[in-house]
């Protein structure tokens, strides 16, 4: 499972606050933090920051990697902020994301091939919006997984995200994702999916529980990667679990030394 | 999601003390309690009590159905304490459990079809023991569902278990159980999957944790019956969870209902 850390985004007050202040070690902390718990990717986003975005996102990408080894995985639909970050990027990023709108995967698509890194590509587009039904969300994502393999990037460097809806608007919205991951990875060997889970609960009490829940489903029907907080060893505790059950820990080792390093809740 | 509450189990020393003892109000104590955390069936097992089994289980069936509502899984292998047990039973039995083995499927089945109970199905058979594979088990659970409805059982009163082994022992035999359940379902539309959690986690630490994370995997292939103690929060929050997730809680009713019954752990 491939865990990207979502907590330097500045639609949080915290993040937002020190980024405004430029307070980098505050970021730095965060990231660090993060790997500790085991992120493989350091996520960034400063969204938030319309005008500015492209030059923080670079600021906040060199800085972190100053300090920590990690890739990131640069979160912004925006081209130039997107290549600003790639530009100086140690390492395989991860760019947060592409989709089936010609707007957005047009002009990111020449920058996953010049810069070598992974993308991940959102269920969506023109026509649909976001679609109500997993069949529709598959075809979306067998459209633009053409499109980039064409260009030459390889399955194994494309995340889908199926795009989770909360499941407090319509009782089917959890099971439309699950179906959309299961089509992709079926239909796909080799490739990747991802998502981050806390849309799930909107709207609903105990989310935590839910997100979790919904953690342990997705891994059923396929999913290898996360956007989700590291440090909640909950939720971590889970994956590891669901990790030995499925078959993908070989004589629960990966499960043994979490216990052993305290990491299980 | 149809609980069995396993705590009436001879296995059990307190269980076991209170038989010896004739402590009926300790046994139906246990049953209402279980009843009220949300078990539909009360599973009753003596099966340490050999040369007395069949008497143990008609009295202790008979006394719980005395103080409460709820059907009981009448849990042994003979077919002479099952029968003894069904002769006096209110209501809609669940039978645990023959199997493709011969001597445990002929001198039952007749009295599944004479008492219209419910029947749990082992899957595994003389030839192969508990067979390594999905597909040999699925084979089997097969042989025995035809039997079965050639006598003119209902698939909606059988109830497979794919039987569950520790992971600890084999890294495949969570997935193992997992496929069996999917092809059980898939192939068999309307019939049910049972089984109990604590095998998957032997040996292990943590195994609360494992035990609640695969119910959820289950869940994802297609479990709609389990064999648990329903007094355990967490894993009856999981589950409430997990039925909102999957879509089988429309509009999250049961699940909004339990949080507001301050059940949700």
């Amino acid at each position: 499972m491939l865990i990207v850390g979502e907590k330097i985004n500045t639609s949080r007050p915290e993040v937002s606050k020190a980024v405004k202040e430029k307070d980098i070690s505050l970021i730095v902390n965060l990231a660090k933090r993060q790997a500790e718990s085991g992120a493989n990717y350091i996520d960034v986003n400063c969204g938030t920051f319309v005008q500015e975005e492209q030059r923080l996102l670079k600021w906040l990408v060199e800085e972190i990697q100053k300090e920590i080894k990690a890739p990131i995985c640069i979160d912004s639909p925006s081209p130039l902020a997107v290549e600003s970050a790639l530009k100086l990027h140690r390492g395989q990023a991860l760019v947060n994301s592409i989709s089936g709108e010609k707007s957005r995967y047009e002009p990111i698509t020449p920058l996953v091939v010049e810069y070598g890194c992974k993308i991940v590509v959102l269920c969506m587009d023109d026509t649909h919006g976001v679609p109500k039904t997993a069949e529709i969300r598959f075809g979306i994502a067998s459209k633009v997984i053409e499109i980039l393999v064409k260009k030459g990037i390889s399955l194994d460097d494309i995340y889908i995200d199926p795009l989770i809806q909360p499941v407090s608007t319509n009782t089917i919205n959890g099971k439309v994702a699950l179906e959309t991951i299961l089509l992709v990875k079926k239909n796909y060997p080799g490739i990747h999916a991802i998502c981050g889970l806390s849309n799930i609960s909107f709207g609903l009490p105990s989310r935590k529980l839910l997100n979790q829940t919904f953690m342990v489903l997705c891994m059923a029907a396929g999913l290898d990667a996360v956007i989700l907080n590291p440090e909640d060893r909950r939720m971590m505790s889970s994956i590891y679990g669901a990790e030995a059950l499925l078959g993908f820990d070989s004589y629960c080792v990966k499960y043994l030394n979490s216990y052993r390093s305290g990491l299980l809740d």
